[in-house]
């Protein structure tokens, strides 16, 4: 039974820093300590309470006057605004260096994610099982969305294959796109992409140490 | 002999897109097309032609009146501008299941990044290859940084060891560090961090997805 929650649009830097805000409760709570206040959590992350109460707002009222937050309240509330307390199904699409670590994670429980099928069109890779997860042939996939009713796919082929893959999945149904090839993919306006590309990270990285670097043989 | 190139500072957005223009000019040019217009790249990237003008600003004056950009000076200017076709050479921690995936990732020589050594705590790990790369004790790593003058260190951890992690690294004297663990890190301000975790993004393809059901619920 899927309950119908309030939806409310929330800006995705905030989105992206609940998961960060999560760890640092949970470590609280095992530390045995239950309340926390906004000023502690504003210091922990070097951010301005302001933001931090702006950001926790959006779970809904939790904040009390003087005690802040009690650490067990906002841990479930981020965990069901994130839907992490919920398991869903995802396929992986290439079962490759990264595919196969992916499907090794063990920590995609916590996040609510579970992959149960990979495919590839390796002959030698089809028909193994990595860690209980089956290795399909790619010509099973869009039939196996549809009858499976899965929601999320996640492409770790390489970048010449991505796009074929993502219509792969797109023709079977899929909602949602986690994409690790880099590429630009081209998807309806209805399809959840998120870019998750080795390369964006590699590029702000090496631009800011090259930068940095320039700065300290200027100084010489 | 490194050349000291003039320091731009670049909008995020704007360097988070490059590899993605790279990869498109790439298959252009594998296409033998060698001249490009700011509209075709626009729109392959559903961007304003605008955004792409000043994106590739960033990179000097490339752009010929009429004829738009030569495909191959446009790959050499991001290539230069993102350092990709230097080679630097960086350290990763953890010999996890995500670790040794990133290992054998052959695609980052096209990033201009190369692994050199792993570093674990696991005694059953150290002294294993992994296609050429050596797993070493974790008790080496900031006097091989010291030695080895290596300026990046990726960390794939579990969370509760990517602090520790990140405080030998930077021990070590690294400059920039690729952290995959979902942990807001404490460094120096003059450490580079990119955080590439992936919990933010499960966080936000979560919530999305969680979206859309509802909207489609509520129109049940």
């Amino acid at each position: 039974m899927i309950e119908i929650n309030e939806i409310r649009s929330i800006p995705e830097p905030t989105l992206r820093r609940l998961p960060l805000y999560l760890y640092f409760l949970k470590n609280l709570a095992n530390h045995g300590i239950l309340e926390v206040s906004t000023t502690k959590i504003a210091n922990e992350f070097k951010q301005d309470p302001t933001q931090i109460r702006k950001d926790l707002g959006y779970l809904g009222t939790l904040g009390k006057p003087k005690v802040g937050y009690e650490v067990p309240v906002l841990i479930e509330a981020i965990e069901t605004f994130l839907n992490w307390n919920n398991t869903t199904e995802a396929f992986i699409v290439g079962a490759g260096n990264l595919g196969m670590a992916m499907i090794g994670y063990e920590q995609f429980s916590k996040y609510g994610i579970k992959i149960i099928a990979a495919f590839d069109n390796d002959s030698e890779k089809i028909g193994i099982h990595i860690k209980d997860v089956p290795v399909l042939s790619i010509s099973k996939l869009t039939d196996l969305i549809k009858r499976m009713h899965v929601h999320v796919g996640i492409i770790t082929v390489p970048a010449e294959s991505a796009q074929s893959a993502a219509d792969l999945l797109i023709e079977g149904g899929i909602k949602a796109i986690w994409n690790f090839a880099p590429v630009n993919l081209k998807v309806p306006e209805d399809i959840i992409i998120e870019d998750a590309q080795f390369a964006t990270s590699l590029a702000v990285l090496s631009r800011k140490l090259m930068e940095i670097n320039n700065i300290n043989l200027e100084k010489v």
